[in-house]
């Protein structure tokens, strides 16, 4: 088995490429913008979310008292431009998670150059962020955070 | 990329090994029993469905207007034998997915040999089926099945 291959597998079914945005008064911008790679699995598959963190050698696993559900998660910048992008071009995602997945990387390439710091690339990446995971729930509408950045 | 550990990997999150029991009243032991091996995907991730069925060269995919989503299916009793059991042999699963897995093979054995046909392999094969996919819905209570062998 490759291990490699099998984890670009288990993520196209169970993976999720997110990206949050916060309201915060003091950011200049107003808006905190939070790139972060996850898995999620029951009590009873814990050991394979352990493998992916080994394989990886980044992230945190936590328990979600939410959905009960324990996820393995990726939230450093840096960890995701050296360790969990690379996989993911080596190792291509077949599912249209795979846009979701360009989308990502283009986000964290922006905040890594700390340009989500510029209210017109920040916008870039909001207008990018909202065409993600299209069944799935987010904070706030993009109108109430484009308002924030508007001059 | 080798496409057998990320088949793996990606049954491993969306697949399911499913049995299922149908009342049969010509049958002689009234119950009809069948297994199945499926992955489901929404219209966008086609494809990845088409790469599974050329993989493993059996089974078909079909739209399931219940749920929106594209299936595809290996139903055959041979198909699932000769081709779908000795990959995830070779391949293994290592999330808990891996233990519905071990109860579908034996299973699947036991209704190739024709196993099925007599009351107490039967028995045997509801026994297992029903600790299968705990989160999932058995059309049917087992007791209600195990009632309808009873001597």
């Amino acid at each position: 088995m490759d291990l490699a291959s099998y984890i670009t597998g288990f993520v196209d079914g169970e993976g999720c490429f997110c990206v949050s945005f916060n309201y915060r008064a003091k950011f200049a911008t107003k808006v905190e913008v939070r790139p972060s790679f996850s898995i999620s699995q029951n009590r009873l598959s814990l050991s394979a979310l352990q493998k992916v963190q080994k394989f990886f050698g980044c992230g945190s696993i936590r328990f979600s008292n939410r959905d009960r559900t324990y996820k393995f998660e990726v939230r450093s910048i840096n960890d995701l431009i050296q360790f969990i992008i690379p996989h993911f071009v080596r190792f291509p995602l077949i599912t249209a998670k795979k846009n979701d997945f360009d989308k990502f990387v283009k986000i964290c390439e922006y905040i890594h150059k700390n340009w989500h710091l510029n209210r017109d690339y920040l916008i870039q990446i909001i207008e990018w962020a909202y065409q993600m995971n299209l069944s799935g729930k987010k904070k706030y509408p993009k109108e109430f955070l484009l308002k924030l950045l508007a001059r």
